[in-house]
């Protein structure tokens, strides 16, 4: 791919732009300090810069940053190596996770509902035609997932992390289960049950602030949507047994998550400002949740172009939202969340996140579907 | 599971039938040599003992193995164990390759003739339907992994181990593309190209009587349907490599293989007597193709009971063809080779063995279908 194509221009009034390609944007450095933020410290310091206003971009953000995603391998596996030397994601142990999560989810419900779908569906949409609207795609996500699980009228489901309750909401009234639904967000949950009460499913839906790990019970069905970029690496084999533990001999699982195609370590500046404790797992790593209990894999799905594409959506509704946003937040919050938003956007368009749909049974059950034609109908 | 449920009758009138259920069939030790091996060799001894006739099954041989496959757990797990700290699968050399390979595939052409369907497709079939004959099911095998593969008129396919060739002329007569085929049998490369030259295709199929490892040129397709299980733990790197060598950057790669939910060594009587050499990769064994080399996985697909089902029609077609086969070979190896294809049949059954289907591409590659309706069609 070549050197990155966009012009870097300082506030002294000397710039550089690559030779021979259009420049897709300009790098506006304002200051002294901020240029230091940048040499010394990397992904961290181009985000921190960013969201104080130190750096600026002019022109296409996402192109950017896949230009800046793609500078030469060698380079980027040094510097890899060097992140797993010096880092480790915050602890998700339970106290640990909790707070993760509560950094992240709990910024408040009305914020988010300023960008993503009416169902408030934080996790990857599925476009199987290329012009849905987000609001049609997270819908074809859920039938997607619903679709993969078999799940049919009476079955009893254990979600664990179900963000403001949207998948478990459409199971119970789409297909007529009985969900479980496992967070540690307090504001996520209170949102989840008020609606189920307003809406009159309170009986079909249970949203339970608490840990996966103390999930409890026996289902036909285990979901897991989004969830398992903050359950980090050691507790992959424990995830495992709370499925091993409720899942009947027929059941169905899936889980869902951004991935990687190597290991390594989330962008350092996401992980410290946006995602404390995320770690996106490689499909070698998430064979520790399947393993250890002989469970059998089924069918693996990798929708990648589609985060891409719903991170798209997501961040035209953010910029198209700014001023609502700036009522409620800063300028630096503001900015540090179009970054994030932009560059995880780049990421998926360069294949550094991969978004993985992993479905998976015992090991005995011969109860299974002959093709995958079900799911395209 | 329980205990398994048939009968053990010794020569001398001695007989053990499981209480409360039905025997599915009746295992006969006819005299104490037998007795002997059974005890003291576990598998090999079994297979060894039932292909000399010094064991006999009377009803139903795969159900019976089926419930010998089902013993408790701990014990399967001791024994596994045991197994790995004693046993090496026969080195994957490129001699030691051709010599493992020499031993199952160049038995004679007559001889797969009798059992197999009539492209001579060596690997499972596809029965998106349940009813399907073998015939029709080789064929849709052969159109869902083009399909995967996204095969059109022009693409250039190196193929990694071709059998007799069934799939490349596949490729070529339905698929507009141009193969070049690898594989070590002799008699195989022989069939094929006489095949192709006597069809009069030998302008579109390089039929190539050499290693995987030693595959040169580029090519928009890689594919390797049931070469995997030979190819050894230890060279899955470089497998990986002679991929990364060749393929363009918007080509597409599969690779079609028996797998394991846990590592687990080949049953010892399979590969002494039938496959030497071989060893079917769990998935996460699997990724160290992938993985170094930065592909993307895009489709996992299991085809454990499709596999089943291929090995039920090949075994009736087998007992159908006794006469002729014991025409060509003695009792010992036809017993070898029934209890061999009743005992696989048993293992896709019981999930000790799965069948995967890998579709992966370059990182970079974002010329993807939006999803995977295309298969169904």
């Amino acid at each position: 791919m070549g050197s990155p194509c966009f012009t870097v221009a300082l506030w002294d009034g000397f710039s550089i732009t690559p030779e021979g390609v259009a420049p897709v944007a300009t790098v506006r450095v304002h200051n002294r300090s901020a240029l230091n933020q940048l040499l010394r410290q990397g992904d961290m310091g181009f985000g921190d810069a960013f969201s104080s206003g130190g750096v600026s971009v002019e022109g296409d953000l996402v192109a950017m940053l896949v230009a800046a995603f793609s500078v030469p391998e060698p380079q980027r596996i040094a510097r890899v190596v060097k992140q797993m030397q010096q880092r480790k994601p915050r602890a998700n142990t339970h106290d640990g996770s909790r707070e993760n999560i509560h950094h992240h989810y709990d910024i408040g419900n009305d914020f988010y509902r300023l960008w993503l779908d009416k169902e408030m569906q934080y996790t990857c949409a599925y476009f199987p035609e290329a012009e849905m609207s987000i609001e049609a795609a997270q819908q074809a996500k859920m039938d997607h997932v619903c679709r993969k699980l078999q799940l049919r009228p009476g079955d009893r489901v254990a979600e664990a992390g179900c963000g403001w309750g949207g998948l478990a909401r459409h199971m119970a009234l789409n297909y007529g289960a009985t969900v479980s639904s496992w967070n540690v967000s307090a504001e996520q949950v209170q949102y989840a049950s008020e609606r189920a009460k307003a809406e009159g499913y309170s009986d079909r839906v249970t949203y339970v602030l608490d840990d996966y790990r103390n999930i409890t019970g026996e289902y036909d069905v285990f979901v897991s949507v989004g969830m398992l970029e903050h359950v980090g690496r050691d507790n992959y084999a424990e995830l495992g047994s709370v499925v091993d533990r409720g899942l009947t001999q027929d059941g169905r699982a899936l889980v869902h998550t951004i991935g990687r195609n190597r290991p390594r370590l989330m962008n350092a500046w996401i992980e410290k400002r946006i995602f404390p404790g995320a770690y996106p797992p490689t499909l070698k790593e998430m064979m520790d949740i399947f393993e250890p209990h002989r469970f059998s894999v089924l069918d693996v799905e990798n929708l990648r172009l589609h985060y891409a594409q719903t991170l798209a959506h997501w961040l035209a509704r953010y910029d198209a939202a700014r001023d609502q946003i700036r009522d409620q937040f800063d300028d630096d919050f503001t900015r540090a969340w179009r970054l994030y938003l932009a560059g995880s956007q780049a990421a998926f368009l360069v294949g550094g996140l991969q978004l993985f749909q992993v479905l998976f049974t015992r090991e005995r059950n011969n109860n299974l579907p002959s093709s995958r034609q079900h799911l395209y109908r």
